[in-house]
């Protein structure tokens, strides 16, 4: 699957998006484009067009959620690599933000892309009123207490303890889980087709599905992945004692976890009316990446 | 001024609003109640309903306004508070919250919490989708990297440095400013009457005086107040080497300044419709209080 082009746009329209923001200091700007713009999958924005496309609907009217998705998710990370959080010195193969610049620093660019994304929805012209406020429903229902910071929360606290899979499963189905459901209800409200229940039910499905498949695959790269190729450091999540999905169910057994949940992703595509082979790929990628 | 009432009622309506957002982990829970809840002046909610008396408004279509200011304000709190930000142990008298609880957990109870904010004005059912669609934009505007951020981030790049008084000013405008401005405004927008540029310019000059005022008078007390009363250290800024307004125009330059903006905000208010005088007892509470 090539992401490049995606990655180019949604890099173009960051980058818009930013400059319109208006940023009162300039070190806080250069942090804020460094985190933000530091080289990810964009994996949430391409869930974002790709549900566009399976709902027959022009990519352009949901840039707004692409970029507003992509800031959450890069404010997350910022954060997360924190020496009081995970204390990650190196992201997709570069410093991590509070390495490159200071923790006082990345603290403040991740609020700053934290409170971005709610503007760059709420200012959406291409958007009707009640479609930006019901994005930045989703999107604060996602994001909080409710949902990723809620799912990170468990995490650290749960750091050296023991977990079953289904405790592991419902603090992805938070921490990450969230924030890709909502790029799928995001784009089905910018597509005006989140009225229609079969249609936002078979993407939550195959979201849901496709959110654990990625942290399933991500467990088992922190274990024979490369952190060349990684671009973070590979045994990580062993060095800190945190449950995986290798560590209770076997390798292979993750593995077989991994495959079950792409298939059942796929299978929920029925359920859509337009074409849906951008999501299949997508969650083929998911279970096939290196990195 | 007695604000006794008005405190009772916003912890009251906070407390209500953060159980509506739902909170995966308890700990985090705990985290971002100790944040909400520890017995601030309320200042940005007393301005909001100050408003809808000038307006002649009923302040219960504010409620959603003074919780989401409340809930921003405690955050930019807890993350200002952090070692790696202004490093204090005590605030209103109490441990601060990576002090009570942990470093990591303070950093997510503040994502929360401002996550939470947007939510909480996304899903004011007493406000049409215009009104809370305009709230969002304007909090976001004066929250984030444009205005509190942006300020927090002027401010940490700036200590030990030498600054005028055109730059310290500068600087509040953005990092207190920005969200006392945005208090009246959100009240104008919760009376529905945003549109009246009359009203609404009075009402600026006012909060941008009131707000300098304000932060004139935190910088007095500083030097002069009592850690006791203070329910914070005495002498913080002085020990930061943080620029300030008695440091640059002298404590009796200091208070004369901070007489004349009370004077201009009291002004402004001639402008307005409603009952004023609550407004008026704030401007004059700000110079007079002593925490």
């Amino acid at each position: 699957m090539n992401l490049q082009p995606l990655q180019a746009r949604v890099a173009e329209l960051a980058e818009a998006r930013l400059a319109e923001l208006g940023i009162a200091d300039q070190r806080l700007a250069d942090a804020m484009h460094y985190g933000l713009m530091n080289g990810g999958k964009r994996l949430r924005p391409y869930l974002v067009y790709a549900t566009m496309d399976a709902l027959n609907a022009e990519h352009a009217v949901a840039d707004c959620a692409a970029v507003a998705l992509e800031m959450i998710h890069s404010y997350s990370l910022v954060h997360d690599d924190l020496p009081a959080m995970d204390d990650d010195d190196l992201r997709r193969g570069k410093p991590t933000c509070h390495i490159a610049f200071d923790e006082a620093t990345a603290i403040l660019a991740g609020d700053a892309l934290l409170n971005g994304a709610y503007e760059v929805l709420a200012s959406a012209k291409e958007l009707s009123e009640k479609q930006r406020l019901q994005l930045v429903q989703v999107l604060g229902r996602a994001a909080g207490s409710a949902g990723m910071v809620g799912g990170q929360a468990i995490d650290i606290n749960n750091v050296g303890k023991s977990m079953t899979v289904e405790q592991l499963e419902h603090m992805h189905l938070h921490k990450t889980g969230a924030l890709i459901r909502a790029a799928v209800q995001m784009g089905a409200i910018c597509a005006a087709k989140n009225t229609d229940t079969s249609i936002t039910e078979a993407l939550d499905k195959y979201a849901k599905a496709v959110g654990l498949a990625f942290q399933v695959q991500d467990d088992i790269l922190d274990i024979e992945g490369d952190t060349a190729v990684l671009g973070k450091q590979q045994g990580a999540d062993e060095a800190l004692k945190k449950p995986t999905y290798p560590s209770l169910l076997g390798l292979e057994g993750a593995r077989t976890r991994a495959k079950v949940l792409v298939d059942e992703a796929i299978q929920a595509l029925a359920g859509l009316p337009g074409d849906t082979s951008t999501l299949e790929s997508l969650a083929r990628y998911i279970i096939e990446r290196d990195h």
